[in-house]
């Protein structure tokens, strides 16, 4: 019999889930925070929950063989000095859908003008300015994992071309042109779109700076779906205070919430979107766990793994 | 040797154009308006421009057998006492991309609440509240042609459900249930986006009406790209100042440009948007022109042929 240790704030919904698919020889416990884990996770081998409360747990779970992640981002779990004896799986393929809902929402509202038709309309002023298109501009995909291969094919399918840069992949179809380490500002270079989907490593850390910035041409439209600390946001400023960059969509801050006093609240052409463009949907979740535990039961290997060194 | 007559405020760039394709037995005479072209039309047996242009120079082209229009709406050629005794090909096939770049844009924004992150950043707050999704939704398509079809093809890139109603015709593969004729009120029950693609006509006009509209649910979002005749615009401001709707975004109006005092400009959730849905891109119209003529030298048949009876 499999043991096993769930911690998440959504235990109980996690609990119901795991209770209807009755999977074989797995027994758990469940519990919303540490405080009430810390005599659960002995006799753990297995754990599923939020990488933060793993993070915590860690030092309690003795026999922890395999973790998987309620969250694609584990870098809390990268910590110097953190245990690394255990098989960790995040949380892939199932943000792409999402993720494209929101991107492409933010770049269709870009080259729709809605923000000035609103403002004509609250005018009575009919302003028929010609809408840009997203057809034949060019999107760069920082990062090409799961979710940027389906932002990819949605930009092919509104007729975009498509850049990747990655660290040395090149297996998406949908990316037209990949670029790789030194490549970064060739990449930068005459993007009308430049979309984060990097998690937070120690090669990601401020990949975005000042340099990169300022090699985007000055129509170029930044989303940040990835991690904060990839950007430097002192040099985004700067430059959208400059009107050097048309805009900014961040989703991802290096402290969330953004404190009241930031002064990003007031950067001109800048949206903060508060960490809504993937959220976890708890019967997507299970749904994963069951599988890769199937794949447990049969040592066939797990999808998600977590290069700790690579950091994803 | 062919005469043809160009009667279009783009006249200039269909000369040069035409010029460059340099097509077989054809001699061109251009204008931008009426009065400059009453003396030229005497000899000419084609037409290419404006369908209200068309619909005034008829009596002086005693000698016209095929008019390409440069527009998707032809209404202003099926008025009663006007000439019908020409072939009239419309623009099609043309408009899809654009089009699904408009309507995707006002979907979007609805589910990712754009407008109320800016005001909560005015504020200086983090709102989270989840996004709606597209995905598991219901996109209800009034009218099935070339543009309907593409948008039904996006509506399937975002897993959107896709029903159709049309007079007649059930053969795009992207809608998955067809509503006919005295189907209407079944086909907008259920329905979370109503997109309006209609022409006007005979037909058409009203077809969108008071029991139309309170047939939709109280969730849905009505976006009009076809044509102002077809919407009851006073049941539709009832309804969405008694809150019975979503939202509306209206890119086509029965007056346009709206007039200032029109009591449209301030109707809660509703967004004019001031006919820029599909934009006229010359270099397209003209190779489409130019295919239709190659057509017509070989007595092939023509893309986009007019039915005068049914108005499209």
């Amino acid at each position: 019999m499999n043991k096993l240790l769930i911690l998440s704030k959504h235990h109980e919904i996690y609990t119901r889930l795991l209770a209807e698919a009755q999977p074989p020889d797995l027994t758990w416990l469940a519990a919303e925070g540490l405080p009430q884990a810390l005599d659960l996770g002995r006799d753990c081998e297995l754990f599923f929950g939020e990488p933060p409360l793993l993070a915590q747990a860690l030092p309690y779970l003795p026999n922890l063989r395999w973790a998987q992640a309620t969250w694609a981002g584990v870098e809390r779990l990268l910590a110097p000095g953190l245990r690394r004896d255990y098989l960790l799986t995040n949380v892939r393929g199932v943000y792409g859908p999402q993720m494209s809902e929101f991107v492409f929402a933010h770049l269709l509202h870009h080259e729709q003008r809605i923000s000035l038709r609103r403002q004509a309309q609250a005018e009575h002023r009919w302003d028929n300015t010609p809408p840009g298109r997203l057809a034949g501009k060019t999107l760069g995909l920082l990062g090409v994992g799961s979710i940027g291969a389906h932002l990819a094919a949605t930009a092919h399918h509104f007729g975009m071309t498509v850049r990747g840069y990655t660290r040395a992949s090149a297996a998406c179809p949908d990316v037209d042109a990949y670029y790789h380490r030194a490549g970064l500002l060739d990449f930068a270079a005459g993007l009308d779109y430049l979309v984060v989907v990097l998690p937070n490593t120690a090669h990601t850390h401020r990949l975005l700076d000042a340099a990169v910035l300022a090699a985007l041409p000055p129509q170029a439209l930044l989303v940040n779906v990835g991690r904060g600390a990839v950007l430097d946001h002192a040099a985004l400023e700067a430059a959208l205070r400059q009107g050097r960059l048309a805009g900014a969509v961040l989703d991802v801050l290096e402290t969330e919430p953004l404190p009241p006093d930031s002064s990003l609240w007031e950067t001109p052409n800048l949206l903060i979107t508060a960490h809504t463009s993937a959220l976890n949907h708890p019967p997507d979740i299970a749904a994963l766990f069951l599988r890769n535990y199937a794949h447990w039961q049969q040592g066939q290997p797990l999808t998600g793994v977590v290069d700790f060194e690579l950091g994803y």
